[in-house]
């Protein structure tokens, strides 16, 4: 089955479009995390198990996880280590792992990306995967030579891709949004090429494994990416803590009210620092688990508004 | 010592402008590191071995190498332990280490990057370097946002940065040639503001950290952008193995006869190749260095024959 097909799958199953954020930062853990820690790996001990909770905590309820693996390159070897088992454990309760890595570039090279992430170390007699996620994202500014790679392996291992197309931060416009003589901005530009790729490989769905990253922060240009990119999946960042909202999220789906998978992750892996401004006494994992639902209930509320489901 | 005044000192005392691309392929390895390995951890080993050898040969004769984290990745957890030592051996030879990693995000997930790469983990009384390379490259399609961070951690800790702006690749055109409405392409524009940052911390030799990536294959945009950049260091990849030629190396470099460090991989670390088909007995070692001096060489002729340098 391919990946777009088993997020969609997962998306029905859970009744949810939300994506949970995996993105560890020590100075924000639950104090029972934070001592005088005498070396890296100890702090990605804690981390380890912090991860491990915030599984345990959602993995019923979210078609996703996305570590952003610059949260664990941070930590040298020792925090790539704990990326490699934190995506063990998730996939381990049956979540989807989509690496948010924006890795690029081309040739050989994207291929030894690629084979290192989604596809298969083949060498002698050995044939096994290494960081094995189900999806990665990647950034295009090197052109189709540094796409291509990574399409290929997805489309042989079943595995996604999300292309960064119209990024969620206030300066994605600097390069993205030139508008070039032909009278059209970068980002649609990219977006009509990336048509191409996700029209090779449809699923049951009628979506393709070929996504794109579309920030939460830009619903117009959400709009015009959806009427460009029917078969891809939106994976948007953006929404909660960079200001992203709820109603503004509709433009991000398809009328079958698939077509997106919101991602967030400080809103709801720190969500217990809210309850620690009023309790001495809380769960942080419980926390979580309550911000998923209330996100997830936000989401779909406004889809089911918008009549595009009937959850 | 800023990065770039160590890159000169280097250039200068070692008489050469290459930088060497560790890129290891299993399939290009000499075939005394080919065996039926039983595990990642074992062709690890193997290439680790390698990757000493050919540093062991070439450490007095170039300023820096630049390994290409991507094949080191392809190999997951086992490949980035490479990386890593790898890394480490290389500078206590003496060598810079220009890690090619093309990393980008925005915000606290690019200072996590930076943090990894350049910077420093500091957690209660924990004050370490991770990978603590000199320099890295990046990649700007995010825009300022995911620049600055980097920028940031450049300037506190004395390492230098090398952002994408105009890529050896057939396809960089792509996007980094699409003309704006006001009749600049791309890759200029960026240029331009790439020159906001590099004024900001000049060196003693006139140089600044913040460099460019800039390929070997594209010497008219080379020199549109050596206007632009009179302070930025180009990093030329693309010389050699993907077509770029020494007699158009000298638009790259500043009339002082700095500005530009030529990297070249696979025809420098596989030298051996074109020994293996003459000779049944041959040091691949030596065959590197040889193919160091060469186009070591090739580079000087040609900028001496252009009165940029006297050597």
């Amino acid at each position: 089955m391919i990946f777009v097909d088993k997020l969609i799958d997962q998306i029905k199953a859970k009744k949810s479009h939300l994506v949970v954020g995996l993105d560890p930062v020590y100075n924000y853990l639950p104090p029972i995390y934070k001592w005088k820690h005498k070396s890296i790996k100890s702090i990605c001990n804690s981390i380890l198990d912090f991860n491990q909770k915030i599984i345990d905590a959602i993995f019923d309820l979210v078609p996703a996880v996305k570590p952003q693996i610059a949260f664990y390159e941070t930590f040298g070897l020792e925090g790539i280590k704990l990326f490699n088992d934190t995506v063990i454990y998730a996939k381990k309760k049956g979540l989807l792992v989509i690496e948010d890595a924006k890795r690029n570039d081309i040739g050989s090279t994207a291929t030894a990306y690629s084979t290192g992430h989604i596809g298969r170390i083949t060498i002698e007699d050995l044939d096994l995967p290494a960081f094995d996620v189900d999806a990665v994202t990647i950034n295009p500014y090197l052109g189709s030579d540094g796409i291509l790679p990574f399409i290929k392996d997805a489309n042989k291992y079943d595995k996604g891709l999300f292309i960064l197309v119209k990024t969620s931060n206030p300066s994605s416009g600097e390069i993205q949004d030139i508008v070039s003589i032909e009278g059209k901005k970068v980002y649609v530009i990219l977006a009509e090429r990336i048509f191409n790729y996700s029209k090779e490989n449809i699923g049951v769905n009628s979506y393709s494994s070929i996504g794109v990253v579309v920030g939460a922060t830009y619903p117009l240009e959400a709009k015009q990416l959806r009427e460009i990119l029917p078969y891809s999946y939106f994976l948007v960042p953006g929404y909660g803590a960079q200001g992203g909202k709820a109603s503004d999220l509709v433009s991000f789906f398809n009328k079958d009210g698939l077509g997106a998978v919101i991602s967030s992750s400080r809103n709801i892996i720190y969500a217990f620092k809210e309850e620690e401004k009023k309790l001495n006494d809380y769960d942080f994992a419980l926390c979580t688990r309550n911000a998923v639902l209330k996100s997830g209930n936000e989401i779909n509320s406004i889809l089911r508004l918008n009549k595009l489901i009937s959850w």
